[in-house]
């Protein structure tokens, strides 16, 4: 695999969209000044509105780096100028991706680029199917170097229409042409469970269902769904969380060590995580939806009355799902999944529960009888690592204490790259390491297909509190 | 065992002495006012000087706890003129011993003590003896209520003498009612480690020789021989802290887990480790000497220069020994123990090293193949645990790096009792756990007698280094 990245160009598809304007435009910008992006690699933005000419959406592409942060205007308008181009496609015509390919064609002659390629679609997911046939269609799934596609979440919602969707696509892309997108995989954090377990000899040797008690992966937002209820409708919190990040979060905690850390290897032992997953019971999901509550001393409404949700939506906006991995290392260890929107704290935290010690020498301060180490891997806030022990309380009485050791990688490391960063190099170096394959998107769909069409009841929940008490009953 | 001690008379021999000045006499002080000293509890002090009185020794006392950092001058006086007495044995002849039992039992009558006794030899090893000859000579091995003999370090200078010295002890005295001291394990830190191995089922289940390379025990001193010469001479860092206070430490960190935190259940299993040590061969033994050297931008003194040395001393400075530990749990996994004084910083601290992973999956950012998880337990400076571990590297080459997780148990609790707070508190509740049994005292002797005998070279180390370079080829 290369250090760095050829030149390529980059076609984003959504080029107007709230997507492109915070995360991906100020991460290629980003790249360029950190001297990752070859000189020669130019940006095409793609968008409905067929008028707007290269300068006038470098003007949004420069407000938008501004808005992240950047603050040398001459340096991005030099940027801008050097790297940004854009095409208006307002139907999706046969002829307007003909008029793509032309213009692509055309930028790569005056660049002397050699026809590497890159279609994001960061786009509603009902413009994947039609994009992605069209790109066939105008014969720009191939090129005299590479061609990529790139496609954001959701893919499918639900096996049915995740399969029909990875069958269209493979008519004109093969499986190693695509990188989906799972942001989380972006994440320093999510990428360092990996180098936690098997860079470390200490925890590994017991991440068995010898040691471990039982696994908990938590996604909590104190978010409500700000603008998109239109999507959130549609999608509930299965969709939006469960069957993705809090899916890809379980299996980098669960899988078994790799042959090495390339993403066929990776691929191949997360997708036996899937399989070895028992179908989920109906006694082992709950699903909530928030109701009027406090959160940080401010009223909030609750999900029926938010803008554009219908009063009577049954879209579940939390889920708690208990499942089992029923292979050797895992047999016996349940894993709790847990996420919500207008819960009392934003965390994400993996939370590792080893077994009590068999027997208890010294009482607990507490008065308990034993105590177990836990180790929590913390993606945010504070990404990093905490491990509770057992400590003698000072004083003459034979009493131990819990006490807790961190780590925190930040301190350590000082802020960390945009996952939109990270995912982006990869896709223009080729690794896939970090995006989800067609193998494990269908076998997470096939697990979810069954919770989500069953009849499920809808526990309320205030707005700020930490679910309905139905879900902490799952853990009994 | 009760909860808080009974009321008794502690008679300290060597009641003028440095001992009983800074450790013994401020720790009774702090007792008293923790509340757990019974207002009938008196202090005998007894010296050489027999025209001391009890006004002259309550000064010295006095003057001793402001030293020790107690400042409210009227509550050490009332407290010394309640709790403080005085009585000179010149020669130690039976008639002085004789007198020493009558004002003791007439002490007792006045408080109405029941003969609760604890004899606390606080006098150089010579005086262990005879001291121990008179009390029974004097008939004060028994009372009516309990009697309890405290004994400082060094007991026996080598395995015959020791034996010796056991065998006069037992004469007069049984071993439930003998306390051997050794500080450190008052100290705790040190019973902390009992509480982390036990309390904490992730640590103990990789404690053993398929987790664990290697075991390191380290106790270094800055200080040079102080005033000491005359006792240093004699003894040497083996039987200084070799034979005590590192072969404590090695126990307690190799120990099977005891049927319960009691003494005669700590004590057995120290012992079997003690059994378990292969004898030491010639060539896992350095011996050192420090010679004029820096300490912190000081000049400083070598050995054979400071007051009271011969200038062809032989006396090792400095030890370091690799010692195998024969049993199921530790067969391969070497233990270095090292000493010495003079050394560049003071430091103990019981470092454990874990295997690394059998598959380097991670590059290392040093360049090196794979990293190790070091367990650290410092007793000084910082008493704590750090734990190093490998976390991914941030950015886009998958590549670890060692980072530390840390606890400080001072930062957790606030500053901690003194050793000799804890020790005679114990010696009054009548709990043998931190005491050496005689058992353990004769099998560490019988341990290093043989490398005392031995013809050793003796090498070199500038003070202010960390010792001879010969050591760390131990390693090896």
């Amino acid at each position: 695999m290369p250090n760095k990245p050829e030149p390529c160009i980059l076609c984003i598809f959504g080029a107007t969209g709230d997507l492109a304007h915070r995360k991906i435009l100020p991460a290629l910008f980003e790249m360029s000044n950190a001297g990752e992006l070859p000189e020669q690699t130019i940006i095409l933005g793609i968008g409905r509105n067929k008028n707007k000419s290269d300068i006038a959406f470098r003007h949004d592409v420069l407000e938008s780096i501004q808005k992240s942060g950047a603050s040398d205007v001459d340096a991005i308008t030099t940027w801008c100028e050097a790297r940004i181009f854009y095409q208006g496609i307002a139907k999706g015509t046969q002829d307007e991706f003909k008029k793509l390919r032309a213009k692509i064609v055309n930028l790569e002659k005056k660049r002397t680029l050699k026809g590497n390629r890159i279609f994001h679609l960061a786009i509603p997911p009902v413009g994947f199917g039609p994009t992605v046939k069209s790109l066939g269609g105008a014969g720009l799934n191939a090129s005299d170097g590479w061609t990529r596609l790139v496609i954001e979440k959701p893919f499918g919602r639900d096996y049915k229409s995740a399969l029909e969707l990875n069958n269209l696509i493979t008519q004109f892309f093969t499986e190693d042409q695509i990188y989906r997108i799972d942001h989380y995989l972006g994440k320093e954090t999510v990428q360092n469970i990996l180098a936690f377990r098997f860079g470390n000899a200490l925890f590994e040797s017991v991440w068995n269902r010898e040691k471990i008690e039982k696994v908990e992966i938590v996604v909590a937002e104190s978010l409500g769904i700000e603008s998109r209820a239109d999507y959130y409708e549609k999608s509930g919190a299965l969709r939006d969380m469960v069957q993705n990040h809090l899916t890809q979060l379980l299996t980098l905690a669960a899988m078994e060590i790799p042959l090495a850390f390339k993403a066929e290897d990776l691929r191949f032992e997360k997708v036996k995580v899937l399989r070895s997953i028992s179908p989920i019971r109906a006694e082992d999901v709950i699903l909530g939806q928030y109701t009027e509550g406090e959160l940080g001393g401010n009223g909030v409404r609750g999900y029926r009355q938010e803008d554009g949700v219908r009063s009577d939506s049954k879209t579940p906006t939390f889920v708690a799902l208990k499942m089992r991995v029923e292979n050797w290392r895992w047999h016996g260890v349940p894993f709790y999944l847990t996420t919500g929107k207008r819960l009392k704290e934003q965390k994400s935290e993996i939370i590792i529960t080893f077994r009590v010690p068999p027997v208890a020498l010294f009482k607990s301060s507490d008065g308990r009888e034993a105590h177990s180490n836990v180790l929590i891997i913390a993606l945010q806030p504070n990404e990093g690592f905490r491990i509770s022990f057992q400590v003698k309380k000072p004083g003459s009485e034979i009493a131990v204490q819990s006490e807790w050791m961190h780590f925190s990688y930040n301190e350590a490391f000082g802020p960390m790259p945009d996952a939109y960063y990270t995912l982006l190099r990869d896709v223009m170096l080729g690794d896939q390491s970090l995006f989800v394959s067609a193998d494990e998107t269908l076998a997470s769909w096939k697990l979810y297909t069954p919770v989500l069409n069953a009849h499920r009841s809808l526990h309320n929940y205030p707005a700020g509190s930490w679910g309905p008490k139905e879900a902490e009953a799952l853990k009994g």
